[in-house]
């Protein structure tokens, strides 16, 4: 399949999900969307989940471009940087929807191996960026000795995964979840001779 | 409807939800669970959704009496025995189903209001009680002056939607998110010179 159809595919799968949500699908839906026919959308993928999988891995590689670009000098700045990344999304149609569709396949991982495999990259992304951030800020001296990465990484993964679910259930990202992370970055992790290196110098 | 049948078509809808989740659950499966006929559910509820509703009362008024009753002497304690009431439900049957059903009817709430409204007050309930534990820290002077109780409460809630959603997600409990809600205590909130009088004591 070239890269087109592929891409197509995706994206048409991608508005089915935000209009039918994820339990109503169906492959004939996903071909409505597309200039395909159901016929060669079953040519290509098995079944509407084997596609799924292959859209949980698109959007996969998309995610990790997007995260990878996050910036920053410090190590403060990068997680934060790292953090604003994934929890604020391009712009894109009918976003609200398409968090939904997400929440409904998170609620179908403990069904479908494949679902719970591929979701476990994002957080498996998260922890290992966030875990990579925090033990060089900890062995530079920009974090406390005390600091443990893995738990901190956890935690994060934790916090996202949570912001995800609230938007969906309240229709809104939760109010002030970046700056409580800045806030737990800036009193938890930073050394005590370290402040003015990070956060509290902006 | 005397308390025993409502009782009896509570646990009958914990189980069919168990059971059959949520987005396959009829009306008919949750009378297979109780003694009642299909017939007499549809007496007591129009709808499955009303049913639905009726349950997630049922619960929250389970969770507030179960949450009331977690203890501790000095703010430190009240919210982190009040986190661990919260994280650690009852052992029930079937906790996993059961967690994962709750999540399904998370994805439902944009399209079904009663829904996001009964879940809501889950969410305000951790809120509120956060809101006062850490209020009345800072207003005693074991927390720092300069920490905002609603966005600690906010944050808190965030960790607690987190929590479940990966536990469903990842088929366990996130290790580590009570240990690094009290570290964020110990560390974040507690003021410098009340170190001694909460968790560092123990």
């Amino acid at each position: 399949m070239g890269e087109d159809t592929t891409d197509e595919l995706m994206r048409a799968t991608y508005c089915a999900l935000c209009k039918h949500g994820f339990a109503d699908l169906t492959m004939q839906d996903i071909a409505d969307e597309s200039s395909k026919s159901k016929a060669t959308l079953h040519y290509h993928y098995d079944s509407k989940r084997d596609l799924l999988v292959a859209f949980l891995d698109y959007l996969y590689e998309r995610f990790k471009e997007r995260v990878a670009a996050s910036g920053g000098e410090t190590p403060s700045e990068q997680l934060l940087a790292f953090v604003d990344a994934v929890m604020t999304p391009p712009p894109r149609d009918r976003q609200e929807e398409f968090q939904t569709a997400i929440l409904e396949i998170k609620a179908q991982a403990p069904y479908e191996d494949d679902f719970r495999e591929r979701l476990a990259r994002f957080d498996e992304l998260v922890y290992d960026r966030v875990l990579t951030i925090v033990a060089a800020g900890v062995e530079d001296g920009t974090f406390s000795a005390d600091v443990d990465p893995g738990m901190v990484a956890s935690f994060f993964v934790t916090v996202v995964s949570g912001a995800h679910t609230r938007h969906v259930v309240e229709g809104r990202q939760p109010e002030g979840t970046v700056e409580a992370l800045a806030e737990y970055v800036e009193s938890k992790l930073l050394a005590d001779d370290a402040e003015g290196k990070g956060l509290s110098a902006e």
